[in-house]
C-alpha cells in the first residue's frame, strides 16, 4: 500500500485527484470537465496537464487507489488469527470508515468505475469480483465453524456492502448521528444479524 | 390503492407505463426518448400521445404508483395487532418483493425521482420522508418495548432500505439464489440484527 498520506505529504497531484473525486461525485464523471476541475483547484486548465494526462487518468487513479486499499485490508484480515465474525467486523468497520471519511473517492470508485476504459475496466471489475469472493469465503468459513448463521454467503456480502453504501444518504441528511455512532449502530445490526 | 392489476385487466396505458419503466431503468430517464418507447411498445410515436401527454407524465405515474403502494402497506402494517419486530419483517418482505418482482418500477422511482418537476417533486420527497419516519417510529416503539436492540432508528431504516436496494446487483449476477431464498436470507440477517 505504501505510506499513509497525511495533509503534509500530499503532492500537487494528490490534491488534484482529491478535488477531481469531489467534482466527479457531484456532477458525474461524464458531465465533469477539466476546465471546472481547474477552477476548483485554482489553476489554469493548461497547468493541470503538468500533473495528469487526461480526465480518464484521474478516474483510474481514484478507482485503483480505492481498489488497493480494499485488497490491502483483505490481505491483512485474512492473515489475522481471529474468529470469522471478528474478521467480518473488521472489514465492515473499514468500509464504514471509508464511506464516512473518504466519501468522495469511495463513492466515485463505486458508481463511476463503469466509465473506465480497458484494460483498466476489466481489471477493476475482476478485482471487485475477487474481493467479494474473498469476503464470502470468510463468511462461509464462519458458517462451517458455527460462528455464523446458515445463510447464503454471497447474499450476506451483498446486503452488507449495500447497507454501507447507503451511508451516502447519511451524508445528505440534516439531523444525523455522528460518524462513530453510525459505525457502532451498523456493526450492532449487521454483525448481530450474522451471529449464530 | 384500488384494484390489483393482473395481466388481463392491464390497460394500454398500464402497458406503456410498464415499458417506460424498463426503458428508464436501462437508459436513465434523461437519456430515454419517446421514440424509443414507441419502438419498444410497437406503435408509432404519435399514437403514444393518445394515452399519455409527455415523458414526464410517465415518470409521475411510475413514482406515484410506487409511493401509493408504500403508503398503503404502511397503513396496513401500522393498524395490525402484531409485535414491532413482526411489523418490520412485514415491511421488509414487502420491499424485498418489490425489488424482486417489480424491479423496473421500484428502481426508477428510487433513482430517477429527482427528475420529477414541482409540485410532484416536493410532494414525492415529502412522502419519502414521511414513510421513513413512520418506519423509524415502529423501530422506536420496538426499542421501548424491549423487542429491539438499543439502536438509532433512523440509521436502522437507512441500513435496511439500502441493503434491499442492493437487490439491483442480485438481478445482474449470474449465479444467484432464487427470489424466495434471497428473501429468507435477507430477513434472517436484517431482522436477526435488530432483535434483542
Amino acid at each position: 500500500m505504501g505510506r499513509i498520506k497525511t495533509d503534509s505529504n500530499l503532492t500537487r497531484k494528490d490534491v488534484i485527484i482529491s478535488k477531481a473525486a469531489t467534482l466527479f461525485r457531484e456532477k458525474g464523471y461524464k458531465a465533469a470537465s477539466m476546465r471546472e476541475l481547474a477552477d476548483i483547484v485554482g489553476v489554469e486548465a493548461a497547468s493541470l496537464y503538468n500533473h495528469i494526462k487526461s480526465k480518464s487518468e484521474l478516474l483510474h487513479e481514484i478507482c485503483f487507489n480505492v481498489a488497493n486499499r480494499f485488497s490491502h485490508i483483505m490481505d491483512e484480515v485474512e492473515a489475522e488469527k481471529i474468529s470469522s465474525l471478528e474478521k467480518i467486523e473488521k472489514l465492515l468497520r473499514f468500509h464504514i470508515n471509508g464511506m464516512v471519511h473518504h466519501f468522495e473517492e469511495v463513492y466515485v470508485s463505486d458508481r463511476e468505475w463503469k466509465y473506465l476504459s480497458d484494460p483498466y475496466l476489466s481489471n477493476f471489475q475482476n478485482q471487485r469480483r475477487t474481493y467479494r469472493k474473498r469476503f464470502a469465503a470468510i463468511i462461509e468459513d464462519g458458517i462451517r465453524k458455527k460462528e455464523i448463521k446458515k445463510i447464503d454467503p454471497t447474499t450476506a456480502v451483498l446486503i452488507m456492502l449495500h447497507a454501507i453504501s447507503g451511508i451516502e444518504s447519511w451524508h445528505r441528511s440534516k439531523q444525523k448521528i455522528n460518524g462513530d455512532e453510525l459505525e457502532e449502530n451498523m456493526i450492532t445490526i449487521l454483525v448481530g444479524g450474522l451471529k449464530k
